[in-house]
């Protein structure tokens, strides 16, 4: 049987990628130790894989694809296909960046400030490759964690750390000069494997039915009655997400109308509707929207 | 633009008050020192705020509007607008309380036994009027919390203490003698901001959408496929919420049937709808019911 | 009133169960103590019992009907009505057994081999009825827990103990060399109770819910828009669980199709669907289908 | 090598008997999942056991001594040697027992009362010697557990269950009718190894170890200063669990006193010290006491 | 005979407090629900309070003594009898405060700045007195928890709050411009029980105890041996907490020579010694020093 | 004032080293998020650092002297001072030790069979130094963790990881192959810091009473009353760790003996004094042996 070598990411990402699997229609059972997790598809072989390993193994081919973050893809400077931008949702509504800042009454107030400065990340490639193209010459050191305690112990003049919400940055007392790139979680594959005709199908179903679980995430579904003679006002202000699907009503002139939007309108929509004649809304939720 | 500064109860209600936000359309996400959650509507203001104070604030002007309980209003004797009544779902459907209890072997069996008594109670002024308004003489101390055990340990006579399966007043063997109020969750806001069109608008909007979520919490969608000869049998025992959404089936003589039913009676009502002649009766769940 | 006495399993099962009741239309809240939970029925009084001794307590009419394991009710040779068999759905696709299993460095190979040996069980009755069946003279002795370390320390030469992924057994290092039984949760009924017609009519109800929730917990519903052209082509691809449901929109020559299916395999359908030509496809949840 | 098999008990007693080993001078630590924990003496060879089943292990000679219930030991049967009671300090100061217990409600009120009645035990065999000694007819009934909460819910008519303090009796409003046994902590051995002089000695060195560790749990040690003119009227009122030591203070007529003491006894001494002129007394505590 | 009544604090001194008794001589078990704790001295009677209200309760003659805050005792105005100042030890070596704190860039300065102000407190009463005494009108309300989140929220102008290490206070940007009053823990008593002879024999009895064993918690017992030529240079940098004991060793001309230190000096005190000739120096701990 | 800047190891030696400060004489209170813990000594300023990082930072001048693995300063290639091993205790009595492991069904058996294989570690320049040193040409990754697991799934052919029990590498199925160091915790310090006076007897004293209070660990004090013709057999079998301590009891024949020993010992050498006539034995702790 063709067998598709699968890798999950550890940490961070870990539960968020099981939940979206099993939405996506994958039941993942973490095995305690050994980091095989089981699934129930007999042609996906799952690894759990720290982010920062991920492309590597996709790349050497022990992988034929995987879940990690770009970040993590440009800084092994792996060949790998990037076959989906995966964008889990969130409260903040704010990109993953990797910054660079300084202490908050730091005298550094640009990129050139940091010349021959000591730098702590743990993205070590990508920030070299950043500083030597602007030419700004530094010393770079890998961190093993808990960067941003570095320069306020004056461990380092300077971090390149990711963020979201800038939170611990903030809570440390730094203060951000620059943003080095945005990151987000992708689906990447093998070269050779995406140029198998079976492999590649079975990566690309696995993308669409993960975009489609994705995009039902804070989607719904929106039903209600509606009489003939407030139809088109009704219509009129459903967002065009999909066209709505409308139904007449048995031995009556009114109509079933129903649709999906965004759950975040929702809250504005449904007043107007019921301004426009609706009644009997029901909001319902998805589990995929395609 | 325009802002409504929104109070969120600290507490007990806390976790359920935020997940009924959620069903309601939206997401807060509590942040951990400062008591301010993140919500991702622009046009709100989130403070996590006390019960027992969140009246005061919004007698004050400090909120606009916020969710409480009907007893911190009244105890507080704030002036403000009881917008809704938000009666989350419980097990016990059973009543929030306050009740006046006494030790089990306690002589006290009515009110008027407690003339020139101690009485320990958080709810001071409320208990304090109860008792001026019999012409009934004790003194009320206010109680910093445990306040059962103060009639256990004799440092009390009697106690105001809420309670809603009287588990806890029966687990320190204490006897009720009376009951002073039910209290419920409330939506309510300050006069000025509810004499402001936008802001009523927007609380109304709120209160719309919290009450739709509540509704729903047990509420079900039933859809089934039935024969025209037994459409009006099957009809007929369909609970009347809102009216069915019936819709010819194409090619055929079956009708599908839709509507939406309280989750308690489903148990009973799908036998009989079998027995009726329905066939493949699907239950999903909703988000809102408006 | 009528009063129907339901015991459901404490231990491994009894989240699942509970959780199982409430998708059906019961809310079941534990109640810390005293074993006996409050339900949302009146006409339900629940104990929680040990799946070992459930099926003597029905036997013995203190309950009416209860959920257990097939194979305790075997090891008591109670007597009772098997009203239905509760598949509960796992990763593993796995079912429980009862195996017979030796050190894996043991020269035991086969179930003769065990002739007079010590082996530890907790289920003692069915271990000795089979071992008599084959006339195999063993010594069987009860173990109190932790039976497949006795194996490992010398104080038991096999053990029959209950396996569903074997993980147990292997990180113990043992070797199965037999299986005794499968077991699988069931729904089980006094005698007398099935014989009276309103408990026997209230259990059934209780057993279509039941499993109108279990078939419902890895099925979805799958809506679709699908032109008129290409609707013979669709429906034909559609599994056969229910028949769809098919409705011409409103002034069009479009139709809305909608089914229900595993989910397991939506995530093959939907690629197959969408090269058929639908579109506008949602997948939503199911709480019940019956 | 000679090698002692050791069997602790698992449950209850498990975190206080590795506890006092480490007192004792043994360091144990547990293994995660084999029930073999390691120990830092080559001589010996820990088994983890449950308490119920230790007896019977160690008269079949799978262990050669172990620590176990007095009540399991009479449960099973066994015939083993009796080599120490190891009573382990507790609040309560109330000795385990095993109790007869009935509804608070129910009309039993003597032993006889129980003739042709239902009990629930996981004693079985120590209750029905007991019954049948007393010439009562009973059906016992072994309980997995839960023991108490059989009688609230008229499964059982009574039942005999272990209790230190009847909290949980009390809690779930049993009374108790008599009392079956005491039970304590015993180390036992199997007779054959009792035989074996080199293993007997072991063992006996095990248990004078480890009583002298639970002497000193509530053991402290005192010592002060005294002048001559005061030495007799303090060395009067020391107790004499061991003679004090006293040493003559260098170049002048002061004493140094030392001596053990029970520490519930110290909260009292220690004013009488001082009003009879002891001075600078200091407290320290102790490992083990011989 | 004779019955103390002694309150424990609740909350965040209970665990001190109970661990204080145990180092003290007395055993105390936290009793689930009902707030008596246990204890191994048939003289007293435990409960647990909170210490906002102790005060209350001790002048009320309902306890005859209690461990609470000073602070709390000055809240209720409650006429007792201070028995003793109980320092518990912290890293901090900061003592506790009740401080005044604004807005970190509020244009408040000082407290006549407050004039006209709101003030949130939960120590209402020493703040009015603080005010009025100082001819400050300002608007004091009891605050129900979070202080200091208050004034971020704009929900208070300034906070009457306790602190330590300032570390909540800093960590929501407040600034502290006064401070109201220091609090320390007491041992106080009811006028009436300190007029009798037994009780207040057993408070003080207590007292002692608890002061020996505080005294204790960061005091150590050390030991050595010095050649007689040595022995004045050693004894003289000994700290004279109390007078060194010194015994002649047998058959030589060395000292064996013992003595308490604060713990906090031996690290200093050791190498001094071996420099001096100390010989075989070892530090043990100790339960009391009196 | 003098201040020394002083590493702490993050993870999992943070805790044990906490503890080893606190029986030295340095109470240490973790700060939550800024990594700079508070320590009761105002000449000493804490940082808490990753094992891994430490020499680099002491290397540099920003630390003084710190607590960290002897892998790591190797592997960083640090010129620091080696001030003293500090050999925690454990339960195991074995190194830790950084070995090459397989897989156990590999066909590879010697460190030359890894010729051009792929090799994960965290250890990378101390491997790739190992290897180099034997001329084996290897491809060697950082991993990021998990790396035993690396071996299982097929991503690497060989890890070097550490292990003290080699649990882990058994519960993965891995094979040693080769052990390529032993490590322990030291305290190290910069050279510079080391060529000052203050810094380095600050450093010496910490280094002195680290290694008194991990000497103290396992030995415990020991006193007994011993008649004088018993003396010298007594005394005789007393291990020379220090030599006793042996002083005249008053008025009497008799001698109180006091001795520390190791405490692994004591179980065995109770006996034995006994047996020798040594009376009203006790044991008791120790915080420091010098």
């Amino acid at each position: 049987m063709n067998i598709l070598k699968l890798g999950l990411p550890k940490g961070s990402l870990e539960k968020a990628t099981i939940e979206l699997f099993e939405k996506a229609g994958w039941l993942i059972k973490p095995a305690a130790r050994n980091y095989f997790p089981k699934i129930d598809d007999p042609e996906l072989d799952c690894s759990i894989c720290r982010p920062q390993e991920m492309s590597r193994y996709i790349e050497g081919g022990m992988l034929d694809a995987g879940i990690t973050g770009k970040d993590w893809t440009l800084e092994n400077g792996s060949d790998a296909v990037i076959v989906a931008d995966l964008i889990y949702s969130k409260v903040s509504n704010k990109p993953t960046r990797w910054v660079i800042a300084v202490a908050g009454d730091s005298g550094i107030r640009t990129i050139e400030d940091l010349q021959g400065k000591r730098i702590a990340t743990e993205l070590v490639n990508v920030t070299r490759r950043f500083f030597e193209s602007r030419g700004i010459d530094v010393s770079i050191e890998f961190s093993w964690g808990a960067t941003e305690a570095k320069v306020v112990s004056g461990l380092a003049d300077a971090i390149v750390e990711v963020t979201e919400t800038e939170s611990t940055i903030r809570a440390h007392g730094l203060r951000i000069i620059h943003e080095l790139m945005e990151s987000n979680t992708q689906l990447i594959a093998n070269k050779q494997s995406w140029a198998d005709p079976w492999k590649r199908h079975k990566i690309e179903n696995i993308s669409l039915l993960l975009q489609g679980a994705l995009r039902a995430d804070r989607i719904v579904g929106l039903k209600m009655n509606v009489e003939d003679k407030d139809l088109d006002q009704v219509v009129d202000i459903l967002p065009s997400l999909n066209a709505p699907t409308i139904a007449h009503l048995y031995q009556s002139n009114w109509f079933s109308v129903e649709t999906v939007v965004s759950e975040d309108i929702v809250r504005d929509l449904i007043p107007r509707l019921i301004a426009r004649g609706a009644q009997g809304i029901i909001e319902y939720p998805l589990n995929k929207v395609i």
